[in-house]
């Protein structure tokens, strides 16, 4: 596959380039602050930047008639409808969270949370000391994904990365579904998942649950 | 609901009548070796003792025309035939496994095994060290759940009542789905629902799964 | 070894009797509400009862001239004061847990805490939804093993036993340190090893630190 | 402080610029296969290369002389003689794993291992897909931190960096302690820290032991 990065200087930009060319794709452009490279026709844009740059990245998508996946977070209103305009011309995959494990976890709270409904429930977020949030908008999501209210714990602590644990309990049981996303590589697969469904789909808006119903 | 209890002085009869009295059912039927005490029809039938009571299990079944919760293991082949003939008349659920916890990670891992295709795959499962099997038949079940081989380890040590985790994991993300049994309650709740499940059945030959699909 | 009990009739006091008596040791003393029956001098007392009854149990440690192993909770200074009288005479082992393991993970924190002074810090607490407090008393002591401030995160849920968490994390690793209590097994073998050591004692008022560290 | 890597485009050679670098070390000699660049004399040279690049670790040691740490596995015996004499000129702290917690983790299971000589214990240590040795060298270090055989489960999956888990249970309770390295940062914080401690001792030869007990 021929890529191209928007953001190819931040970390995950420089993360997803690691990724997809230890695989043998092909990094065909570069953009970011200052930078722009293009050497050849991308079969498909990632953009994990800003969304000051998202003039730039649908312009690009349009003149190469090429999908979009998009990571680049706090989008407004109006850019979701410039996205959606987008989408009647190539495929755009938009998420805020690429990791394939947490689309799964979330899946199966929405699948399998009735069965719980007479357990007691709690979610564990731990993270590194330098996240500020919490807690973390993906416990909020999970526990969006049941029917009820369950108490959300958060630790800030040392370096670590990201772990979710989902923990329900009756008098005699325990079950616990945990998360733990090692380092960023956690997003760059989801993000290649992401492109290749892109690639082999029409015009259309598209979020990360489709990429993974059809895995 | 009024409940009899075959194998009435076993570990686990005496605790199905230890938690069913504790939420106000009503015992009046208590059967082991040298011991018979009927006070009064039972709604339902509860058997876990030995495949040598098979004969008065239903023999029973029969005389109050009333549902089996059985749980007796190492039936034989003919066993389940005399079962299934008396699930011509009433209600039968059998299972080598009341936990609820265990049956519904068996359902999760059938429904999203198919997305851990490409993640690495373990089972690890801890129990007390007095237990000689290994693995657990219940590690066993939960691997044969997915359509491929993942190694099991299994850890004998303590007084660890029962522990199994099954581990996914690809190079950026590791999900891990755990269930401990905390104490035989873990089995007690889910005979109850069987009881309950089959007081509102027509006659027929059910398994656990069948139980949990109604919860 | 011949024991007696005050508080027989008790969750602990009936424990104890289980535990004890499964590996030999003879039952030679009950005392509970309306209950007294003592059948031959004891070699050791163990009350697991309630204040109201320590005249009770201070009279028969005299008459018999046996050491007492004391877990009776919400013990007043006063109550203390007499324990230690008592201690001129005959060897006095009181604690509000004698699970082996909090006693050690205890030490562990006391003697290599400091190796985490520049590591962030925090304990999460497990328990039953029917425990009242939190957090938990155990999880304040062991926070006191530790010469500063951590936060500690306590989840109600199900019929969880006990667990404690003590998390150490700098920006590269993270230690663990968990302890389950499975029932109260937990404490029975911890009462019965303070039971061997009183025999050995001269009198004296002893703690559960002095019982490990002859372990 | 001015630091030298000998070893600076390898993987730990890279790691250790970048976390002395964030917090305002200043490196002023890297040297690595067909790069040599000094710029100034080094108050401290880390070796994370190969046995090979050894007779200049020592000469440039010699020439500026200034303090060793050295993490350069399969070391031979003569390797060992030759930083044993060099360790008469200056200090050498010598380790085949820096990692902080690893270090603790040992020294706490030789403190208290002889609590669990009557506990069943257990170790489980988990590592990527890639890891070939199993059980990890660092398994059997901790194994042989106690005074006896305890079975080893080794787990390889997905991209999990390093986990050891030490579980001890006995009829009633389990102690389970674990260390997660989170990625290199878990090596290059010890690594420092054994750097000042070289820059405060005398010529000598030094373990990682001894850096720890100097925390």
């Amino acid at each position: 596959m021929k890529y191209g990065v928007i953001g190819a200087n931040g970390k995950m930009g420089r993360e997803i380039i690691d990724y997809f060319s230890s695989i043998g794709d092909e990094l065909v452009m570069k953009i970011d602050i200052g930078l722009e490279e293009i050497v050849d026709r991308p079969d498909v844009i990632i953009d994990f930047s800003n969304r000051s740059a998202l003039d730039k990245t649908i312009e690009l998508c349009q003149k190469f008639s090429c999908p979009l996946v998009i990571g680049t977070t706090a989008l407004t209103g109006e850019d979701f409808d410039r996205l959606r305009e987008l989408s009647n011309i190539v495929p755009v995959v938009q998420s805020y969270n690429f990791s394939q494990g947490i689309a799964i976890l979330k899946s199966i709270l929405e699948s399998f949370g009735k069965y719980f409904s007479d357990w007691d429930g709690a979610i564990v977020e731990i993270h590194h000391n330098q996240k500020k949030d919490a807690p973390s908008g993906t416990a909020i999501m999970l526990k969006n994904s049941l029917s009820r209210e369950i108490p959300i714990s958060s630790l800030r602590i040392g370096g670590v990365f990201g772990e979710h644990v989902v923990i329900f309990s009756n008098a005699g049981e325990v079950i616990e579904i945990k998360h733990t996303a090692l380092s960023r590589r956690a997003f760059s697969l989801g993000v290649r998942k992401a492109a290749l469904f892109a690639l082999e789909k029409n015009k259309g808006f598209y979020s990360y649950s489709d990429v993974l119903n059809e895995f």
